[in-house]
């Protein structure tokens, strides 16, 4: 099966995740088998190298980094190819592809459209 | 009619901006005539207080800013109050509601959620 990390900037506030476990869940309700982890890139926990560890403790060898950003900024252009790179050479095993950040989703850009138009 | 500004943090990079041109388009797309505007925080134009001269200035009395941001952070929950009071100071027949982030809202939620499911 194949793992799923939401990946956030992180931020001071722990309210800030608040978004995060919401996706998390969205995802569990879809598929409950669904292997599923947060990681942060800053001041929040698990990291990212955290949460990559965690699906690979659980026997998983391809995961999926979703950008949960409105657009790729440095962050992930940069830094991102980076971390998976290394996190790859961490586990000889794993392969780790890198999604479009959400905010780069038709369905995506399309829901927050329609909120805009109703509020 | 009711004016929409979708409010961003900004960045550096010019390209930081595309998702808010398309969330734009696509409220357009809905509902041709609609007035929406981007404004941002930090780092590009036009600025909120931009934005909100451009809709005051085509006879809009009525703003929702809709913040495309994943959380409320100290942006959301300290800054925009401040922001939305002074320009109501400024326009003084103008009223500013502020929706809540995208990133709080459960279809939004669910597209992300659908959307890393198929990665």
């Amino acid at each position: 099966m194949k793992g799923i990390v939401l990946l956030g900037h992180g931020a001071r506030n722990p309210e800030w995740a608040a978004p995060f476990v919401r996706i998390r869940d969205a995802i569990l309700k879809r598929q409950p088998a669904a292997c599923v982890e947060m990681g942060f890139l800053e001041l929040m926990r698990p990291t990212l190298d955290e949460a990559i560890d965690i699906l690979v403790n659980r026997g998983i060898r391809q995961i999926v980094i979703v950008p949960i950003f409105m657009a790729a900024g440095v962050h992930i252009k940069k830094d991102l190819p980076l971390l998976a790179a290394a996190a790859m050479e961490r586990h000889a095993q794993l392969n780790i592809s890198l999604a479009e950040p959400v905010g780069e989703v038709p369905e995506v850009i399309g829901a927050m459209a329609d909120y805009a138009l109703v509020q």
